[in-house]
């Protein structure tokens, strides 16, 4: 700092009584200088800018330093699996204590991080398969949990507090002066490469591939610091392929109750699709029972959802108008890369996909959130957590929520508004769907959550709750729908759950009478209330029945993977 | 589409009784077919890939057709006011129905478009000194609203069914490739140009200049169409600029009152002010009144919000370690630079900002939201529509709620949990600052807000409430802190906006031994509660009393806009 600045506080302080001087020898730029330090280090083994392979270790125990904040791409799908594999065989004597940022906790190397003592700390989103090691690593003390997040907010914090020192992300291509291709797996890798290059995090990105020219440029390489090209491409999991063959009756019914109970007379034309089999029987039976009902171009039009293969059938019908993605679907790139008319397609044809924007316009640019849960307590609380796992909370929570900062008006979110004097607003559709017992015959609906106890145990300081019921605004299963936005106060609302909760535990509270009132006033709907017989909700109805008729409404463009051919 | 194809459709058909061949003719490129056709147009009129400036009504007119989504930069700060003058002199018998999409309408050729019967239907989000027009407009029949949103609602449309089939956006420099760099004021623009140029939208942008080497890519020339350089740099206003001679003693009690009542005991660490002398009083406190409390590194030290010159002293002073910026604003260009330590700056050394990113930082990554308004009811809900005229939202709503959709704790976030069984959660701090009268004489306080006329005669379906009483965790004035989310029931919460709402209507219910009771549990705060005198509250104790103050901390490197400096 110069001497004309630190005279001119001086006088400042003499004139205000500020304190001054205070930051006297303060430099404003170590952030910066320690990663040009860090950068020089490894600047003799790069080869024309790219830093070869076999040096990868020796990069990230000289780019990585004790204690920094490390955000490893770990998405939902695409896994920066070079960089975690290479990363998981550091030198815990020259790199340790660090803190790691990871959306998925996916690869069993995440957690060799934490049984080789390179990393102590994690702040996640999602642990899924690994979620029974993060509980053992838990309980021996050798991982120790900053907060369990969405998707989103781990990242809205690495631009708080939370920012990277070294970000490991990747990409299919880069070219030589690291301009990125990502393809159609965009997802996250733009976020994080933004939070941590311009706080003067380190960026190191794998790739499939290096490239004279790419296809298009989706980040910038003034954004990027180190380019790699990895062993083999990166790992990435077809996470939205659900198979038609495993939609039974009675998926059909609630799904028929969906559209014709819940899509049509409340006007839903944007919307969100959660993963499951409830969802795709949805999606299946647009193009049919849809059709029959007089549905198309009225409901359903504009998505934000990954590329769902049972969403073939709806768009090759004519029913969509256009689907942003969070990410994008193994096998299905071909078939987005032939509808540019539906997808989000760049300048080379492929879909360019962003979770952070699809994340954005689920939660203010649709109208309603519907997806499938393992457990509901009378108030309509929600958890998927029923294994005694902490599987963390990915994205559903900020879909399936009234977004309260919301405030323009459609015709849907109207149909909520509750008259409520003259400051009243309408409401997002917070859908939940479940049979009332699950197939190992377990009540859905009970009167405590697991995530109560699961939350406890973990130490986690409050319970792990994915949907909270005062968002809910339906509650369908194959009883019925629970209008629970009609109800009057929370009796009535608990009334109307049990109304639909068939013979569980809370099922069994609801009075016959009431019941009975709940459905003239349309606050319960059962199957004969919405003119839908029983007996019509066959499987026959899905307008594909296999993965097979799924390769065939798309013309053969829609390739899945192995795993779903074999069988 | 091919015999393949159709010929599969068919089989399935027959096998499955699903409708085949509906969209037998369809084209699925007809989006991107149509880009290239407009483009294929204007190609003659480049010059090694850049469009001349006198060309650029011509252009507009060709690339634009009668009934478009026309996204305009507009933003909250810097506008393309290049293409906005220029947009406003095309022929409306060729350009005319337009469906305008745009943040901020600021500049008065925004309504000359609809007075000219270029565009008709609008989306917006703030018209601020234009609001008066709109409505004669709107009167006038002239101007059809789509809908009113805050910044991000209507860019999450953009992803959804408000694509943009044209965006015309602004930037510093490009390059002959048509690589962009924003510079400071980054703001909307990779947003617009990423829901513009994913769906095959025409992506036209207006520069300052055109250079051989950008100082850094901002946005990929992959996502660009057309770049034309403007006839003079583009507008940008100071917005975020609050003189602090402005600040009077009111506003010092106030402050101290939130930094003693709230910041310290909630432990404050990140979080996001609004514009107004009442914020601004804070910031400049922190080197004084929060130094001597001892709480420097304990509170206020991750800030999302735009450069504020009144940051100025405590960033100075040591208080910040992180800004992330919505925007920049005129005039901090050269101090941030000078501070990468503490903003988010490039590899060429200046800001980088992003409204988006800041906004979902503000919404998931920060503790709380405090910002004045202009009038209050008794329930507490806020609206700064107070002049018979609809303002807009801007981008406050989406700060001031408390996100439902998130799952993570924090210190602050669980001192207002709740105890309402095992499903409990936190909550974020929702302050909202205002003195009890206007200066004009006015109550702030309110038995209904003059949103609700408002909204009624503009045939707005709700009232535009800015923030909902029911997010908001407490109320300031000058009179002392209503702790609203300790109060029990909502008859007690009134009471407890009473006692803070001095001798206006509202004010003038509150009961005194309700009132003493409040106090005594800590639900009202008194200045003499929290140990603070009246009489200490004095303009000596900002850090700055003064612009010129401003510019002393800054060591020069702050360079106030002329209408500052002449004051």
């Amino acid at each position: 700092m110069n001497q004309r600045i630190e005279s001119a506080k001086h006088d400042l302080a003499q004139s205000t009584g500020a304190p001054a001087g205070s930051s006297a020898a303060r430099s404003w730029t170590t952030k910066r200088d320690e990663k040009r330090r860090r950068l020089a280090a490894i600047e003799p083994w790069l080869e024309d800018g790219i830093l070869p392979a076999h040096r990868i270790v020796d990069a990230l125990e000289t780019l990585i330093r004790p204690g920094d904040r490390v955000a490893l791409e770990g998405d939902n799908q695409k896994q920066a699996d070079f960089l975690s594999r290479s990363f998981a065989k550091v030198d815990p004597q020259k790199v340790h204590d660090v803190h790691l940022l990871i959306s998925s906790i996916s690869r069993p190397e995440h957690l060799t991080l934490f049984e080789r003592n390179i990393a102590h700390k994690v702040d996640f989103a999602f642990a899924g398969p690994q979620s029974l090691r993060v509980a053992q690593l838990l309980e021996d003390g050798q991982l120790e949990i900053g907060a369990i997040y969405t998707y989103v907010e781990l990242y809205a914090r690495m631009f708080v507090d939370l920012t990277p020192n070294v970000a490991l992300l990747c990409a299919e291509k880069a070219d030589r002066h690291g301009n990125l291709y990502t393809g159609p797996n965009t997802e996250d890798t733009p976020t994080i490469a933004e939070a941590a290059a311009f706080r003067h995090g380190i960026v190191i990105v794998q790739v499939n591939e290096i490239v004279d020219e790419l296809p298009r440029v989706d980040i910038p390489a003034s954004w990027i610091d180190v380019v790699v090209e990895a062993d083999r491409p990166f790992a990435v999991e077809p996470l939205f392929t659900r198979d038609p063959r495993h939609i039974g009756d009675l998926q059909v019914l609630t799904a028929m109750m969906v559209i014709k109970g819940i899509y049509e007379p409340y006007g839903v034309t944007s919307l969100n699709h959660g993963i499951g089999f409830d969802t795709a029987a949805i999606e299946l039976l647009l193009p049919t029972y849809g059709e029959s009902l007089g549905l198309k171009g009225k409901i359903c039009r504009n998505w934000t959802l990954n590329p769902h293969p049972t969403l073939i059938p709806a768009i090759e019908s004519g029913w969509v108008e256009s689907v942003h993605c969070f990410g994008s679907e193994v096998g299905m790139e071909g078939y987005v890369e032939a509808r540019p008319d539906v997808f989000f397609t760049g300048s080379d044809g492929t879909l360019r996909s962003n979770r952070v924007l699809c994340q954005l316009a689920g939660q203010y640019g649709v109208d309603l959130f519907i997806g499938s849960t393992l457990q509901i307590d009378g108030d309509a609380n929600s958890s998927t957590v029923t294994r005694g796992r902490l599987a963390g909370f990915g994205g559903a929570p900020n879909m399936g929520h009234d977004p309260r900062g919301r405030r323009h008006s459609s015709e849907a979110w109207l149909k909520l508004l509750k008259d409520e004097g003259p400051v009243s607003r309408g409401k997002k559709l917070v859908v939940q769907l479940a049979e009332t017992y699950k197939k190992g015959g377990e009540p859905t609906f009970v009167d405590e959550l697991d995530a109560v106890a699961v939350g406890a145990k973990s130490g986690m300081p409050i319970a792990p709750v994915m949907i909270y019921g005062d968002d809910v605004s339906h509650v369908v299963t194959e009883e019925g729908i629970a209008h629970l936005h009609k109800a009057e106060g929370v009796e009535e609302r608990r009334a109307a759950v049990a109304a639909v909760a068939g013979v569980t535990p809370i099922g069994l509270r609801a009075k016959p009478e009431k019941t009975a009132e709940l459905r003239r006033r349309g606050i319960v709907a059962y199957p004969e209330d919405l003119g839908i017989r029983r007996g019509e909700a066959k499987r026959s109805l899905l307008a594909a029945r296999s993965i097979d008729d799924l390769v065939t409404w798309s013309g053969g463009l829609y390739t899945p993977p192995a795993r779903f051919r074999s069988w």
